[in-house]
């Protein structure tokens, strides 16, 4: 036990190594999905590590990028969206609930990227609310959030008040009695300070990437809005541990044994993404990691137990 | 529309080849079970290819083998099964349900066959009345059913009525009037000649696995029930045509373009298993197949999107 109880979900242990679904199973379902998220957790991986983005009308949605990605969005027509891709602030809810995020289109770079992912039909970008209302039902009473934030510094061409996603997410977390299920992520760190403020009685998760490491393709860079990880002046670990985090999620080629040790040393849980491949979860694994966030649930799974460990 | 409505489920057209759930998706979801049937339904792929063997108290449950494959099946203790495989003839449907068919020994042979396979626990062999029953529930409503059945010549070391199977299975489909969504199906072609007899209503299609092909790891091999198709004097589609078959199931490797248009010219449908391999399932379409059973309907869903196509 500890002071936050949702953190034992996502600590290691010897013969334990912890799985997270990133944004549900993306290799399998459409990922950011309230399918996506029921077919992860029906498969035994209870930690779901997903995105959250601002309508125009302040609703958090759960979607990656500030625009939605043409490749992985269709409209009304049934067909991929071509063209300038639609930005997430400046769509209501309402206009959003018409996109259909059910299937990814192969031709593109990142269709190419997932190329076992099912294709559904008439699938809605969920709301904050939508997988938090899930969560509160029996079916959903053991699913545990890493909820990211994605702050958007500039909006409409304006500088604006980017922390404002912090209030709403805790807002909605709060409404539900999720807080000690859920625990505030970011690659922002200025938001997460924020987040210390308003949601103290939340644990909170530092994403890293070291600038050298390419971006995904389709994936928004997260490089503008996090700390300059080569100018900290101290290890990424002792940085997040002095900001007071819980929990540190470096991009699984920044993982090495020794760092995951510091952290570990310094009380933080370590958890790597996006880690996919056979060999890259196997080196996770011997890193020491806590947790282990994928797009491949069931791979993962089998990997662990062919090691004689489970999650 | 044809005498028997199921067909249409199976039937390709321009622009449309259908998929069928091999055993569910095995590549996914742990095969013959309710787990994988549901999340087969509910991907959009309705036409499910399963088996079907019968119990010592003569119940028809859902599984490949004339024995527990140690492999896929755990006892009470939690471990796989070790030594001798049990058979499903001699067990009873309730002490078939002590077993755990939720996950593989990623160690055997059988298990490196589905690395991506989830693990499950607690998950029970489903009787046929469980999918059937499934399948008169609204939410089952779609499901079509390829329905192998397994003949068994030598029960506890004596012959016995292996048409036995037949007249249990028909009994189960007609209990709940499922007979225009059942295709009768097996590699025993007297199976099919006593399905002719006891259930005429229902259509029958004929497997064929030419005999220099490999059997697969980890699956009985059917060669001893099915004809010697080397000596039929004709060739496989004639002969299925000529017993009053409706559809033919090839091994994938046997499948030519003048294969399935000979079959098409005597009226047979054609689907082909098991097709996991993108070239190969790309190979199924080009032949002109009506239908691709296979482990991976994510991954075959989008090669035939890829194509312009759908299912």
């Amino acid at each position: 036990m500890t002071d936050f109880p949702q953190l034992d979900g996502f600590r290691g242990a010897p013969g334990v190594v912890r799985l997270i679904g990133h944004r549900g199973a993306r290799g399998v379902m459409p990922e950011n999905t309230m399918e996506g998220f029921v077919f992860t957790l029906n498969v035994g991986v209870r930690a779901m590590e997903f995105d959250v983005v601002l309508t125009r009308d302040r609703t958090p949605v759960i979607t990656h990028n500030h625009h939605f990605l043409n490749a992985a969005t269709r409209g009304t027509d049934g067909n991929w969206l071509t063209g300038e891709e639609l930005k997430v602030s400046e769509l209501s809810l309402s206009e959003i609930r018409q996109l259909d995020v059910g299937g990814l289109d192969g031709r593109t770079v990142y269709g190419k990227r997932f190329p076992d992912q099912v294709f559904l039909s008439g699938i809605r970008v969920p709301s904050l609310a939508d997988l938090l209302d899930f969560a509160v039902q029996p079916e959903g009473q053991d699913l545990l959030l890493l909820l990211e934030m994605k702050s958007e510094p500039v909006v409409n061409g304006q500088d604006h008040d980017s922390t404002a996603i912090v209030r709403e997410v805790v807002k909605d977390v709060r409404a539900r009695g999720l807080e000690q299920r859920t625990i505030l992520h970011s690659f922002d760190w200025t938001l997460l300070e924020e987040c210390a403020r308003v949601a103290p009685d939340m644990p909170r998760s530092f994403l890293s990437q070291m600038p050298e490491r390419a971006d995904e393709p389709g994936e928004d860079s997260q490089k503008s809005v996090a700390p300059d990880f080569n100018a900290l002046g101290m290890s990424i670990p002792k940085a997040v541990a002095q900001a007071g985090g819980r929990m540190w999620c470096p991009h699984y080629l920044d993982v090495t044994p020794d760092l995951v040790a510091e952290a570990h040393d310094l009380g933080l849980l370590v958890s790597t993404w996006t880690v996919n491949e056979t060999a890259d979860i196997c080196a996770a694994i011997d890193a020491g990691v806590d947790g282990i966030i994928t797009d491949y649930p069931g791979r993962a799974q089998r990997i662990l137990l062919s090691r004689g460990l489970t999650w």
